[in-house]
């Protein structure tokens, strides 16, 4: 068996031990495509974390600026390669070239590169802390310990595990990365790796800090996941893959940091529907088809008030989504777990208005609306919270705005929730009903806009209460603060001046802000008298 | 059976199941003293959830000023009352009523309820973050669900469940708080619980705000830790109690904020050693022994050179140890662990240099000092870092600077690791050397002083890597930084301004610190336009 090579310990080699060979398929046709890859054993893992860890001191003792160069020249490096890039993850995905992969989502991952970079170079992660009195400085430092990520199926760039938010957040606390690719588009993964490994040459990083394996078994990842020379998960994907890996990384006191499945409700209220219910109906159908409906925010259920004029939405969607030819999935994974989501719904009493089918060639299925009422919805929340990733919503029909907020209090822990209320005002009183049932459940409460699209910004979160991810204080995307996951906070008592990191010495000749004695300030530190 | 009843759902009753009962028993004689408190069963936790589960919404919709309030006159009650509850708290610990409980760890208790306070009205723990063109906009908020915290035994206030930084740390986020005090010291805390009890009457917090149970055994903890109702767990205690809560709380997806066991290193340098090895012999037995050494952060390992420095030093801290008459223990449960602690050590290598024995009557150990050469120790780590919870420490003589890295290099994550200098410099290229090693391994760096001495500051960090604590991020002491742990991130995304929190508002009447668009600011936002 010839497969490609694993980018292990600075080196790009064949499998230690190859345990099988996987090949890339086409969602559009179902054919394979591209060279065959390697399931690799607990040899190459053993490797690369050994050299990821050897490379760990070296990496978090590197300076900041050499870090930031590594972020911004990998950023250049993906734009000079962005049309083969481009080529690669549209033939492995499926997704649009144009404007997907080449417009949104390819300069989203340059931009989470360089905002990461900036972090850097600003200091912002490590949140210097002074309290001059006590003696005391805190930062948020280096692991010192490899990070191991891995990247879902539905960004080929910016989740990545060798380039998205995941992987950028992680060096830029200086941090070693293991990444496992998503099997779905290992082209794509391994070009992305060549452009990082000449971005890390040419900065002068340790070889080890990036490293890329493909895929491994079920086995080989929790005994990964639990070894106790990892500092850090970050996973994106299936609940049941994320669980599986924090448990094992939870037993040894490993932080997995894991984005696992969320329907994002979508609230409909009365004044809104009254307003613009027509233009609703295209907006949701526009979201929940985009990209095949394949995003951890699609909207999964959707709230609409019963008569007229949520009636004249539902008519309106289900023309749109009647419309609407079947949906390229990622792979014959997805759309078998898609069924199974569809048929768990119609299971628990939603009713098909549109779609439930499969499509040909390839990996295809019908843009589907299921509905159901709000009493029914309230008898079966578990299972009428199915997540069914792809082009798939579900429409629970209320009876009014204080049956909404009864839904809204059964909803499990998810990454956003929506409310669309009236320009005139009218909704004004029924949105804090709703909003204070919604609010704990979801990271991102969201107003007049669908779930999708997640701007990289330092006030993001993209996170979650559990079982959306495993802890709700933390964000998955947005910089500086996705960075802090892959930190430990370090305290500094009384230790001389000449000893103490850069950023938390009396002088600050780069502007760090700092917090001093309760005071966000960027200035120099009076010299205390002798400690 | 009659028992001291449980505050539970704002009433004071006794158990609905009491499956046992217990005395706290008098540490100096090893009698039983005070009257018998319950050990509760199922039904009893399950009616102290639901009571604050209930609760969590109205709490975390509760005015600021109003948790200040609280906060604030629970302060004053205990001041109040501090005679009764130092004869207490002396009577089930032995501590000493002068200095440690009534002029350290009640002004520290009282000081931190008063600081959590601050930062409840200076809305510092939430940590706004606004993103004008992205029209994002981030804080902590309250998890909106219960936290359950555990007390120690080794701080009938600072740490009690009931009054200790994490009790005041979930309020300040607007949790309600299920405190299991620790059954060493029933009355303290039942006192503490009354006060508490009469400052949330007064203040109008919700009845089930603060509830106070007082044992159950491990089936039905670990029953509760795991019950999706709770949104987070502190817990100060034992590795092995402290492993199997969070487990359980692991596999439900809930934060559980576990401190474990430590060590804490301390490394003597050789210039400081031959500055002032005798006065540091005076300054580590005082802090071994104080408060018979039961701290977290009591110095349980020492690293000596060897040589005619080291020897001195060895001489002088082993008369000072054999000086000492044997320290009273918490509880005959502390003195066997500690007698299993002291034999593993030996079994493992270690001498006794002085001490070793128990004392009579009531619970009574030597303070004791082992030795062990740096071979030994780099042969067999994991034995030679038991825990020996009490008067203990154990000198680890090295060969020099360099055989010191290495020892620095084999601990586990400790809460604290101390190095200590010489003043005239003659140190400074050895610090790094050891502290490069040592650095992340622990949770707080210190220069020439001893480990024990926690300082309540925004700079603290009383954490550390596993297995000191269970997760790298966070402090259990020092506000706002506790207050971080019993948050949920929350965004609002293009939400109406009239529907936002107030420390997420344009205008900022109350000077909060908000980071806008990168800039720490204490300003109102100029309006954008219509959103």
């Amino acid at each position: 068996m010839s497969t490609q090579p694993l980018l292990v310990d600075g080196d790009w080699r064949l499998p230690l031990q190859l345990l099988g060979a996987f090949r890339a398929e086409n969602p559009m046709t179902g054919e394979p495509i591209g060279p065959a890859y390697p399931l690799c054993g607990t040899a190459d893992v053993e490797a690369a974390l050994s050299a990821a860890a050897a490379a760990a001191e070296a990496l978090a003792a590197t300076p900041p600026e050499h870090i930031a160069a590594f972020l911004e020249a990998y950023a250049a490096g993906i734009e000079a390669d962005a049309e083969a890039l481009v080529e690669l993850a549209h033939a492995e995905t499926a997704l649009p070239k144009q404007p997907r992969l080449a417009a949104v989502e390819l300069p989203r991952t340059t931009n989470q590169l360089r905002l990461a970079a900036k972090a850097v170079r600003s200091y912002a992660w490590t949140q210097p802390v002074i309290d001059t009195a006590a003696g005391l400085r805190a930062h948020r430092a280096p692991l010192s310990k490899p990070v191991l990520v891995f990247g879902p199926n539905n960004f080929p760039f910016a989740f990545n595990a060798i380039a998205g938010s995941d992987f950028a957040s992680a060096i830029a606390a200086r941090n070693p990365v293991i990444a496992k690719a998503h099997p779905s588009h290992p082209a794509t993964s391994e070009r992305l790796a060549q452009i990082a490994f000449a971005a890390l040459k040419q900065t002068g990083l340790p070889p080890a800090s990036v490293q890329l394996l493909y895929h491994f078994d079920y086995g080989v990842g929790a005994r990964l996941a639990g070894d106790a020379r990892l500092g850090a998960i970050g996973f994106t994907g299936s609940r049941a893959g994320g669980l599986a890996l924090k448990a094992a990384a939870d037993a040894a006191g490993i932080p997995a940091y894991v984005e696992l499945s969320s329907v994002n409700p979508v609230f409909l209220l009365p004044g809104a529907l009254a307003e613009r219910g027509v233009a609703l109906a295209q907006e949701f159908f526009a979201s929940c088809t985009m990209g095949s409906g394949q995003f951890c925010t699609n909207p999964g259920v959707v709230i609409v008030p019963q008569g007229a004029d949520g009636d004249a939405f539902v008519v309106a969607a289900t023309a749109h989504f009647a419309s609407a030819a079947p949906s390229v999935l990622f792979s014959r994974g997805v759309l078998e777990h898609l069924q199974k989501g569809v048929a768990t719904l119609r299971d628990a009493g939603a009713a098909v208005l549109v779609g439930g089918s499969v499509g040909e060639p390839g990996f295809r299925y019908a843009p589907t609306l299921l509905s159901v009422d709000a009493d029914t919805f309230l008898r079966a929340p578990q299972a009428l919270q199915t997540e069914a990733f792809g082009p798939v919503s579900l429409l629970v029909r209320v009876r009014d705005v204080a049956q909404m907020a009864q839904v809204a209090q059964v909803f499990e822990g998810n990454l956003t929730g929506t409310l669309y209320s009236a320009n005139d005002g009218s909704d004004d009183a029924a949105w804090p009903v709703v909003a204070h049932a919604l609010r704990p459940r979801v990271g991102r409460l969201i107003g007049n806009r669908m779930p999708t699209g997640v701007a990289v910004s330092a006030a993001m979160n993209h996170g979650g209460p559990y079982p959306s991810t495993g802890h709700p204080g933390f964000t998955a995307v947005g910089m500086p603060a996705a960075i802090t996951r892959f930190t430990a906070l370090h305290c500094y008592d009384h230790v001389p001046e000449e000893q103490l990191p850069h950023e938390l010495r009396d002088r600050n000749p780069d502007g760090i802000a700092r917090l001093i004695d309760g005071v966000w300030r960027t200035d120099d530190l009076e010299p205390e008298a002798p400690r």
